[in-house]
């Protein structure tokens, strides 16, 4: 019987992430602050980071060693299976070899865990009581409550109302793992104040949430903020992925001709991607492609520009691919997609032609997705079934090629709080977005008088 | 580091499952016709299921070799982890050595597929077009709806309307598999349609939704209907469970003192214990503890008799541990605990004291499973929660008596469709169901009437 799963013993967890700054072609543009226009320093970053995590999105070490206490909290998960989807290549009677990593065995049932136990290590160790955050449907929000509840810390998260309101299922997953979870914008903060002062009826944003989790940890000394994507170190923490696929895919005597992953901030593609890349940049034949949303197509629509990293334009500024951060991409289902920017690592490969993009409407990718569950028994979640459909396309041109490729991909997670979604595609009633071309035009626009 | 998950290479998913029949202490009392009072045989099963089976439902064979299409499927999430709950002994500060064998890493979240896979296997083998069963909730139902696609079956799934309407997640996973769901009582049976002439608002019974499911088969020659518990072909295909636990006991250098599971119909009990059981016929030292809810207290408060195996009175009459099928279970979340009886193969084995039982209030029951949660990440689905809270129990008491037993539970669902009964704990708003001592006593009188 040919093999089905791929397992890592416990004891090859990998010791150490894979920062790929070290390894860049070209460097990274400096982080920019919006007054000055100067590059910001580590001190600029101490109200919301601990010093460790500052430390890591600056490091160019090649290595940066995993502490112990994450690596036994990541063992309650990892290593995470890789599979070889055998079912789907003979569904698709296709001669291509499609492996994929599958992180929804992970309790929150996403990758999210493997940075936020990171970074609620980093800081329990610094003496830190509390972590806030933003979450939008609660993918991120989940896995830090998670974290926290493993390494002692509270927990606040401050989430979209509309989708406290009516995606009520992830906000109970939150607060059975102890985190306090408040309707965003609220009134513990002076930007949810202001915003409900203009309008009490207010349903939330993301932008909305990231101000009051940022005002939160900015205003009280025993507290930090924390993010779950975009970040230099949050994408160094998921390179676990990768790291154990390479292992694995080793033992299978295999290696990826082409990898694949969705992409919204970048941590999920760049997670797997970004150890084979290690190869690519030493001169090994390898494609990697993101996966977006039509509705939010950053990498194939959006422009290399400085940008604010949130909607209400508080962060530094930072170059990246990006829509303009006013632009208020269409409420897809693949929330965890909507994002107006994309992690500037990921925007540097793709601009110097390391990775490839491309960007579909939500019902192809909802027809891939039940095609993969039909096949495989794993319902995706939304995001990563944008990369399901890639790999059908691919493996389908292997079978129009008569050529046998090895195609790997990230499952990031489980669809299991998105069956509604599902629900919309098998009944008839889902609706594509088409790009939305003049707000996005706009919002660029008005990126001119930003520019340092 | 201490290991956490000890983890089975795919080639020791296991070659054959355990039949416990061939090494019972007594035999098992023969199933009964209710018209002639004499015991059926296989022609009399022969319009609901497949031969082979109904000869596995009667063999005295101690290994059944498992079909080599089953381990291919069984490999989608098998072999299972098996945890040392590391994290909880030291929450419980007990010197109890902890260990779960988790279920939950399933498509369908739970250990169901073990058996609706073999019985799709056979039921293809046949020759048969399509199966038919109920579903509560939706554990059951979205199992077979699962296998049916894996083996290229049609699947119809009779759903208590009730559920249907308010449980929409597990409609629209089975939906996606390509199952198509009925909420019962519907006018596509004879059943049905009575039901509904008498009551159109009727929002069903699981009772009810068996009677459409089994005449739906015996009206349709290419149809066959399929169980997702208490008969002995169901019970052995989930001995997998234990024994894959056993040989992962064995890499951990460690045997257990007592082993638990929940009890509703008997398959996640029996399919984690019966392995280890056969060592305790042979007089190695061991506690087997059967978990039940105090709302549906078949083991602890029935009688033993014979009685039908459904609420509607259709099947054979089968000796057992009951408490009347015309008990109505208030309705507790741990709706896979709420039935009437319990599997002859265990019942048997509890009347002859080789298996414990205790039964619990819900309140309890949740409470242990936010503690779990919190230390172990993995949300317990409501049923397998009861037994976590007798795995406390019994490690709180190694406690007081210094002394380390090591405990061995079977974690057979995650609980994130159950979240609702989470929020419903979490803001105090989740009531106990004492035990319902006169309808009880009145259903088990009834039975009188109907003894052999």
């Amino acid at each position: 019987m040919d093999s089905v799963k791929i397992v890592l013993d416990e004891s090859r967890i990998p010791k150490a992430w894979y920062n790929i700054v070290s390894d860049l072609p070209v460097p990274l543009a400096p982080v920019i602050h919006p007054g000055t226009k100067q590059p910001i320093g580590p001190d600029d970053l101490a109200p919301l980071f601990p010093m460790d995590l500052i430390l890591q999105e600056v490091s160019t070490e090649r290595e940066v060693p995993i502490p112990e206490p994450v690596r036994d909290a990541y063992r309650l998960y990892r290593p995470t299976p890789l599979y070889r989807a055998r079912r789907l290549e003979r569904a698709l009677d296709t001669p291509a070899k499609i492996y994929y990593k599958y992180e929804g065995v992970s309790p929150a049932g996403s990758h999210k865990p493997n940075t936020a136990l990171a970074q609620a290590f980093y800081n329990k160790q610094a003496g830190v009581r509390r972590l806030t955050t933003e979450t939008g449907a609660g993918q991120w929000g989940s896995a830090l409550a998670l974290a926290c509840r493993l390494f002692g810390l509270e927990c606040t998260v401050y989430m979209v109302k509309v989708s406290y309101e009516q995606k009520p299922y992830r906000k109970v997953m939150m607060q059975t793992w102890g985190a306090e979870v408040i309707p965003s914008p609220s009134t513990r903060t002076n930007a949810g104040r202001g915003i409900l002062a203009k309008d009490p009826k207010s349903p939330g944003s993301l932008g909305m949430a990231i101000s009051e989790a940022v005002e939160d940890a900015a205003t009280h000394d025993d507290t930090k903020y924390s993010l779950g994507s975009v970040l230099n170190h949050v994408l160094m923490h998921q390179t676990v992925i990768g790291l154990e696929a390479k292992q694995q895919m080793e033992m299978a005597g295999d290696y990826p001709d082409i990898v694949v992953g969705c992409i919204g901030g970048g941590s999920n593609m760049a997670g797997l991607a970004f150890p084979f890349l290690a190869d690519k940049f030493k001169g090994k034949k390898l494609r990697v492609v993101a996966v977006e949303p039509e509705a939010c197509p950053t990498l194939t629509r959006g422009d290399y520009l400085y940008d604010f990293g949130d909607t209400a334009a508080t962060t530094p500024l930072i170059k990246m691919y990006t829509l303009g951060h006013t632009f208020v991409p269409p409420a897809i289902h693949a929330g965890g997609l909507r994002y107006h920017g994309d992690a500037p690592l990921v925007c540097l490969l793709y601009h110097h032609k390391y990775i490839e993009a491309v960007a579909y409407q939500q019902r192809a990718v909802f027809e891939a997705a039940v095609q993969f569950a039909r096949a495989e028994g794993i319902i995706p979640a939304p995001e990563p079934a944008h990369a399901v459909l890639k790999v059908i396309q691919e493996a389908l041109q292997c079978k129009r090629d008569g050529t046998s490729r090895t195609i790997l991909f990230n499952l990031s997670g489980h669809g299991h709080f998105d069956l509604q979604a599902y629900e919309e595609f098998l009944t008839g009633r889902l609706e594509d977005y088409a790009y939305p071309q003049q707000q996005i035009q706009q919002a660029v626009r008005e990126l001119a008088a930003i520019q340092p």
